[in-house]
């Protein structure tokens, strides 16, 4: 409920009845003149009210002295006034009952401690006034639906009306947004220039948008995520029926942080964020240049059932380039069926190839096209087509377009065209941008824009899987109570070996041992051979300091190691406990372990083992909780996932119990999110019925404030 | 002498005195007339003769029946007629003393058997005359030199003119690079499209290119290299001076190659043509895109002397995706000094940052740009500046063009810039780009060429290194003599041994034995622990088949180890040879390899050694002969290098041997060129003072052909 009516109070933002602009200026060159000129050029469907303190009309319009003596009502007021009068102004404003602000004056929070305090006073003056607000310091807002027709901003490119919201959390980008749309002909429902996300958030908006059946499409250039835990809901599902295109910026922003164990160190914002994204289906891309390639073929075309695409060429090498391309993408190229087959060899010159990539040749004319994708989309082992023209002189390129848009209208395949050398086509690609045909210049864009289309829809195929509840011991709360209270950060080696013990995380069988003696009996215990090590958190990296002797066979090797390491371990902290565990013989050595990050929640994370690990950093990454599937996922999308498969003759490992310890490691992070790291490292897997387990942990908690 | 003479007989191809147009058609749009027109309209400062076999004139000019019937010399022919007239069109030019011929008409070995045979006829005929030839199958060439003015193709677009020379194996290519070039104002001082490479090569016109002062950024679009031992040294010399830009297609075409060894699944046709191109200074690009980006940097901007960029913008998005470019791609980002900190503080309003990347705000204007371009591109810390321009309504776009052309001015180091929003700006962007000032729509793109800029002068600097020759022992030509003259490919153990010794490749300790007697009497005589290995070519991964037991401690173990595995292993192969070796503690494995690759040489192949080498593929390459500096480059590309320099307080390993072993390997493979593979798997280095060597060594060599 609160949320429907959160994002219903932004109706009057983005669909106002009547707008005050505030500031609005008689000076030729300023964003007062420039954002009523927008309003009134743009045609906005209601009446306009020009607000200024020293003029009786601006802009051949009678203007207000103050927005309270506009005698109607106002629904959004756009606020241009220098930054010392926009509070005086917005209180006008909540005294006249106005439902939506567009602050555009900058000099807030961005501009230091001064403007901080005045975005205060405004972010309590618009609440107490139960207003919503865009801004401060952004370029405005666009609705292009036809009975609103709103362009509140300052920008100097008009937008084409069309399906996309894009949301821009950066000014200046918009108006190189707004320009690019327009020339590339992508047409914009909505555009909102986010600024310092005082009040309205890209939350809202997309909560906003969600519901909005004039946005199919949602493009996003963001510097930051406002809550993280309210954006992974929402943008999971809107992507189900609104592909998001983003473009994050601020990668090398985030700084390193200081972590104890190996998974922190591996760990970091950008990769919480490549992560989150990922799970929920967002599409990232690098570059704004990018952003634009995929949108136009997101916006345009239906998305593809299958990854089969079909090239149509009527030259080589933009086909090799394709080929190339596609190939580097992980798509794959269609088979045609026999009478596809037929057809082509009936409809080609003997010189063309009638396989995929199909080369029809430099002769190829509007008819040649128009044979050959006729059965080429009618093949039922094709889910897509690229179809490319480099402009020969003889060859009329319109007819060419021609066929393109008639075999286009007979089928819901995905069609994306390049067309190369366009000084002569001009006409040809307008045709096809008319009839939503998206026109790239090179092959590789289409390419990378069709590649993108088959991956979001294979998410959109992928099952989600489930989370299961596992049972667990009792007795976890109160170890980590225990260590908070004695401001202990990291667990001794037992209660971390007990914690994970409580959520059903093997340890290899180990004891702990006081001196060669009870070295020697547990070793006998657990049968040779074995292992002696010592730990202590005033060494974190046990090699480091030779506190680890593997492979001990004997009785004797057992008692000279422990005599060895232990007088000179406990010179160093006489606290060093020692333990001596069986020796898991062969089997792969893995690393699962998890950050707990203060916006985005616990990240698993899943890696080959050992010294590798850190070096090659061969490891993927999970948002908690992870579903059965993910974990799954999580086990294959590592470089080295074939060392666990079974590689060259060996056993596959057990894959299931490692799904298995996956999964209960993030309900042991959801459960207890004070812990703030986990390093389970190694595990050694092996196959079934052989011995696994985790060989070392190592667990931090974050400690009470105070 | 040959060569200077070879390249100088490109001279009438590149800058005739005449030109015959063979095929210069009446009909309206035919490939014939586009070239006289192209010719006529371009301005060729000679004559042009059509020739064409039923009409007296073409165009408005006189035409004439045959070459042959021409009554004044003619340099060049330019041959349109259908494919089955050229050869005796190319007779008749040939009988004039025409000395240069570019064959447009298709049909030849690119369309099958008949083509091929007539493809053979051409090139035995221009031969035969001394010709010089371009095609068949091509676009045609364009030399936009004043003196010149040779527009002998068929192509659209009108290039501009320039100092770059712009090579397309694709004549459909061709068209939409001409085109591209002319949009973004890219000046092209030569153009050739290659056709099937009949005669002219891509090394050719390279070698052309090479002492042609017109000629100062060379860009090639390729499907293939013609001789890569030939493309190798050229490349190598040319990069010095001109940069070399490609974009080398057919990634994927190139099929999987069957291998014995791990080496050669690893490398690949792709693999080599990447190293080499690397290795010659070559910048390699993935898409035509890219080209372009790149070039535009390259063909008009000074190469900055060092990597580190400033950044100066009127906003703060642009700003932050350039700084995360920037990063991403591996440059720095300029240090002010204080002197140019005091400068921008006084240049800037409070709210703006006097940092890199310096964000002037919304308000800077003309003045602003001036005073803040001024000290930074004085300042010794700047190599580069990168200036970006988000058009604010209010201010005036033309004197920020015109203050950044004047900054220019002053300085020679690199200035790539950015408007964005560039609706309000044409007039400024070019303003920028008669002043030779790259402008780029988005960031992104301006860090990815200065990133390549920046890259290609690290290339340049880096010392070459140089080519030892160390001593070696002999007897390894009769090694592999005998091998060969048995029909045996695979070397034998002993025989690998003795090679690598030969070449002061140390194998660690190891004996032959033949059964538990002589293997305990090797251990004895090694020192325990020993591991106990077996050999055949039947099972060539030991570790699949159980060929390997290490960590052998006593006698006992030795010899129960033997009998474990000696019947067994004899019953797969009765040939199986067995060995003592010294069992090397700690250490990194490492692999060393060689493919020789049938057109590049020998290619040599440094990783980490193991299971892992084949997973995670961590592995560089270089080609033969190996340099000193390129061995430590080599050892230093792979992703786990920290694991040999010294990891987590372990001790550095003998860096300095192992890039002798490099060495020795590269002297090995380029004395012996009938060896094919070599993998040197494990090879366990140590710190220097304790046992490193080469665990286990394969070599295969080339069968002669019979």
């Amino acid at each position: 409920m609160a949320k429907k009516s959160r994002a219903r109070s932004l109706e009057p933002l983005m669909r106002p009845r009547s707008v005050a602009v505030v500031g609005a200026s008689r000076k030729k060159i300023s964003i007062g003149r420039e954002i009523l000129r927008n309003l009134i050029v743009g045609g906005f469907t209601g009446p306009v009210f020009p607000v200024n303190t020293a003029a009786d009309s601006v802009h051949s319009m009678k203007a207000y002295r103050s927005v309270e003596g506009i005698p109607d009502p106002v629904d959004l007021a756009v606020i241009v006034v220098p930054k010392q009068h926009v509070l005086k102004v917005v209180r006008s404003c909540g005294r006249k009952k106005v439902k939506a602000l567009v602050v555009i004056t900058a000099g807030f929070r961005e501009s230091g401690e001064e403007g901080a305090e005045r975005e205060r006073a405004l972010a309590a003056s618009v609440k107490r006034y139960g207003m919503r607000m865009v801004g401060p310091n952004c370029m405005g807002i666009i609705n292009t639906e036809p009975g609103v027709q709103l362009n509140a901003s300052f920008a100097n490119a008009r937008p084409v009306p069309g399906k996309i919201g894009f949301l821009s959390q950066s000014g200046a980008l918009g108006e190189a947004i707004l320009s690019t749309a327009s020339e590339l002909g992508l047409g914009l429902a909505q555009f909102v220039s986010l600024g310092n996300k005082t009040d309205v958030s890209g939350n809202d908006l997309l909560e906003y948008w969600e519901n909005d059946p004039d946005i199919e499409l949602i493009l996003m250039y963001l510097e930051s995520f406002g809550t993280p835990r309210r954006f992974t809901p929402l943008a999971r599902r809107i992507t189900r029926t609104k592909p998001i295109i983003v473009v994050k910026s601020g990668r090398t922003a985030a700084g390193a942080r200081a972590a104890v164990s190996h998974t922190g160190a591996l760990t970091g914002t950008e990769v919480a964020t490549d992560t989150i994204l990922r799970q929920c289906g967002v599409i990232r891309v690098d570059t704004m240049q990018e952003l634009f390639t995929l949108a136009m073929a997101f916006a345009h075309q239906p998305m593809p059932v299958g990854n089969r695409v079909a090239v149509v060429t009527n030259a080589g090498g933009p086909g090799i380039l394709a080929t190339d391309a596609l190939i580097g993408a992980g798509v794959r190229l269609a088979s045609f069926r026999a009478p596809t087959r037929r057809k082509l060899r009936k409809a080609l010159p003997p010189e063309a190839s009638g396989e995929n990539p199909v080369d029809m040749i430099a002769s190829a004319d509007g008819d040649r096209y128009a044979a050959v994708l006729g059965p080429v989309l009618a093949d039922g082992g094709v889910d897509a087509a690229l179809v490319i023209f480099v402009t020969p002189v003889y060859i009329d390129a319109l007819k060419v377009a021609q066929a393109i848009v008639a075999a286009a209208a007979g089928t819901r395949k995905t069609i994306l065209t390049c067309f190369m050398g366009k000084t002569r086509s001009s006409e040809a690609v307008a045709l096809l941008k008319e009839n939503s045909i998206p026109v790239y210049s090179f092959p590789e864009d289409a390419c990378r824009a069709l590649a993108a289309m088959i991956q979001h829809q294979e998410y959109l195929a992928r099952p989600v899987g489930k989370v299961t509840r596992f049972r667990v011991k009792k007795g976890s709360a109160a170890i980590l109570r225990r260590a908070r209270r004695q401001k202990r950060e990291l667990l001794t080696f037992n209660e971390s070996r007990a914690l994970i013990d409580a959520y059903g995380l093997p340890l290899v069988p180990t004891h702990e041992v006081t001196d060669a003696g009870t070295a020697l009996t547990a070793a006998r215990d657990l049968g040779y051979p074995v292992v002696l090590k010592a730990s202590s958190d005033r060494f974190p990296h046990k090699t480091e300091v030779g506190a680890v002797r593997l492979d001990l066979r004997t009785g004797d090797e057992v008692a000279s190691a422990f005599e060895a390491m232990a007088p000179r371990l406990r010179r160093r902290d006489p606290g060093t406990r020692f333990h001596v565990q069986s020796m898991v013989r062969g089997g792969v050595e893995v690393i699962l372990g998890a950050v707990t990050d203060p916006a985005y929640g616990p990240i698993l994370m899943f890696g080959l083992g050992g010294t590798e690990v850190e070096v090659l950093r061969d490891v993927a990454y999970a948002l908690c909780p992870v579903t059965d599937k993910e974990a799954q996922r999580l086990i294959g999308a590592i470089r080295g996932a074939a060392l666990l498969t079974g590689f060259r003759g060996s056993e596959p490992v057990d894959l299931g119990a490692l799904a298995r310890w996956i999964c209960r490691l993030s309900q042991l992070l959801i459960e207890h999110p004070e812990i703030q790291e986990v390093d389970l490292n190694p595990i050694i897997v092996n196959p079934p019925g052989r011995l696994s387990g985790v060989v070392d942990a190592r667990i931090r908690v974050e400690l009470p404030h105070d």
